[in-house]
């Protein structure tokens, strides 16, 4: 389990060897089969899975076949509230709503302010749940529409997961949960719970549409464990298992690592200022060489940059535009300056309109909240009765 | 911690060496000065105090110096609803009320529904909520006031305790749980994570009143471990430390053990039909002789008998009575069929009353709902936000 550790939900980093980690996992990767299904039922292709942004997945083609054959379906993803949402956060989340609006599905966001103040020390329960509200203001300010997604904050809303949760909890042992999350005997009783907790969300539909409802969780690959174990009980408790789509994290503007908020100097925030995104971005490690003569004798490395990747997972749609910035780096007929010049331009729009919808949506987040749609799903429904 | 395991909360006996007890659970013998510093306070004295079925405690005295300052205060205790009441359950709750009568209290009750059924293999969660409101009833027919009583089902009512349970989880390691519950690797997540939920309700009253709140918690003793821990935990948290005062628990009717659903036939349910009831008395194991004319000879052992503990324990108010009783079983002059008989007449006049009342309690349940009253506590509130 050691390597399973190391991408288990609290240990992410980028530039992982995906195809190890796929083994490791035990999940498939997304072939052209399933990207054609996917796409045909959408009627639209989309970037993120021509490019294998989204490149692994769990029963993908079960959820597809399911959704067609006319069972109800819905989405699930989330946030641990913890600071800041950052470009690496509303990478899944933009696909999640591409899928929304393709497929017509309820979305059932959870933001896990429990984990985050049971996981970081320093963190206070209001400052985490705190963040759950300013992180919605990033969800909503992608289009997600309203009366099909439902903001599930963990503290707030466990009336609706805890009954669940019980009975997942049941069938779950400690020495189970140690192997996959990697408790050790310091870890607080908190954290050894939590995850039930994320499983539960997966079986929630089923309990509020009172009808079998086939779930798909776009999410990082990270997160992975929790709903394998989730499929492994599923139907032991009466519920589809969950189908999964996995993305790869977006990595920082370092040399290394995933964009992540312990190295804000690497992460473009949704709230930073467009000008300051921008700067970032002229200030990003890239795959070039030393020297710009360098550069044009020896050429860049795209695979290994941060600035290309970004253009790749999120700010250039056209395939062919994307190709031509690859092989001009990889020729030494782009130069590095003038290749981050372009993303901070780009950026510093994306900033500047989002942050303006990111404004308008502090008066909408109660029509997102699930407590503000939905009862309870009674103890005495149907499902659970099972 | 062997000896506290198995007067752990999952594993109590009775005839149990209080003494020994209290030595390992480390609580204070229940003194006279106590005693009559509650009965002065209450303007009243009660049976169960002077005979030590209330024997030991942690800081009643600091509650009650508090109570007379003026400080606000409440009480606590619960259930853990797997079945049917009997006898033993509804003893600490005759005292509970008398101390709600008499202080003017308001009492916070659990009904663990989740806990019960994490921890029997067979029990469904439908129905070991459903025991939660058949319980209730038993409460309601004791007389408690629904002004100031509040029933707390976990899994229904979670949303009052998850926002303090996660502040307290987050403060105790798997380590210190395992070694005061006796957790092992197969035992299930929920069950690891269920104390924090029975400490929580003791901090709860601090949260809804906002205002520091002392809390008394009447109880068994093998509930101590949970909030023995809360006391540990509860200045660090901004809480009082709860009071405690334990009761012994009734015994059984056969050669030994706790009235317990284990043995269904040697507890009085309250509701078994009068008859049954007093027939479970008559059959009864005594601490007599064999014989009458050995019990003329020898006279009987009424310290190990069950028929005289439940006449010392809840069914003779008269100490004049009581000890009339235990010397005339000792020197003989008692013959246990008399002594049952009486007291079966007076098990089935109780039965008869008890049932009527509870029957009548079935449409007051909702007034006695935590939820009917009061809105969960806020995370922004002055005592979260500590």
């Amino acid at each position: 389990m050691e390597e399973s550790v190391q991408v288990g939900p609290w240990a992410a980093e980028a530039f992982v060897d995906y195809e190890k980690l796929l083994k490791v996992f035990g999940a498939k990767p997304l072939t052209d089969s399933e990207v054609r299904y996917l796409e045909r039922i959408a009627g639209e292709s989309h970037a993120m899975l021509r490019r294998r942004v989204f490149y692994s997945h769990r029963d993908l083609d079960v959820f597809l076949s399911k959704y067609e054959t006319g069972y109800r379906c819905a989405l699930y993803t989330g946030r641990g509230p913890s600071g800041s949402t950052h470009l690496g956060h509303i990478l899944p989340w933009i696909f999640t709503r591409w899928l929304q609006e393709k497929l017509g599905l309820d979305l059932f966001f959870q933001m896990t302010d429990d984990e985050k103040f049971l996981h970081e020390e320093k963190l206070d329960l209001l400052e985490s749940n705190s963040f759950a509200y300013e992180n919605s203001l990033d969800l909503i300010a992608l289009g997600f529409d309203y009366r099909k997604t439902h903001i599930i904050i963990d503290t707030e809303d466990i009336g609706y997961l805890y009954p669940i949760a019980v009975r997942i909890a049941k069938k779950l042992t400690y020495s189970t949960q140690r192997a996959t999350f990697g408790f050790v005997d310091s870890t607080n009783v908190g954290l050894i719970f939590y995850p039930v907790l994320q499983m539960a969300v997966s079986f929630l539909p089923t309990e509020l549409f009172g009808e079998e409802t086939y779930v798909l969780i776009p999410a990082g690959i990270d997160q992975d464990p929790y709903w394998r174990i989730a499929r492994d009980i599923a139907q032991g408790l009466g519920y589809p298992k969950p189908s999964q789509v996995h993305n790869k994290l977006l990595p920082g503007l370092g040399p290394e690592g995933k964009m992540s908020s312990s190295k804000p100097e690497t992460a473009v925030y949704t709230t930073d200022p467009p000008d300051v995104g921008a700067q970032k971005i002229m200030r990003a490690f890239t795959g070039g060489q030393p020297t710009i003569e360098l550069q044009k004798k020896l050429g860049g490395n795209p695979d290994r940059c941060s600035v290309y990747k970004m253009y790749e997972m999120l700010f250039e749609d056209s395939d062919a535009m994307l190709q031509e910035r690859y092989w001009s780096c990889r020729t030494g007929s782009l130069i590095c300056g003038d290749c981050k010049a372009e993303l901070a331009s780009r950026v510093r729009k994306f900033l500047k309109e989002f942050q303006e919808k990111r404004e308008k949506a502090r008066d909408q987040v109660d029509m997102y909240l699930i407590r503000s749609k939905f009862d309870k799903p009674s103890l005495r429904s149907r499902t659970v009765l099972r």
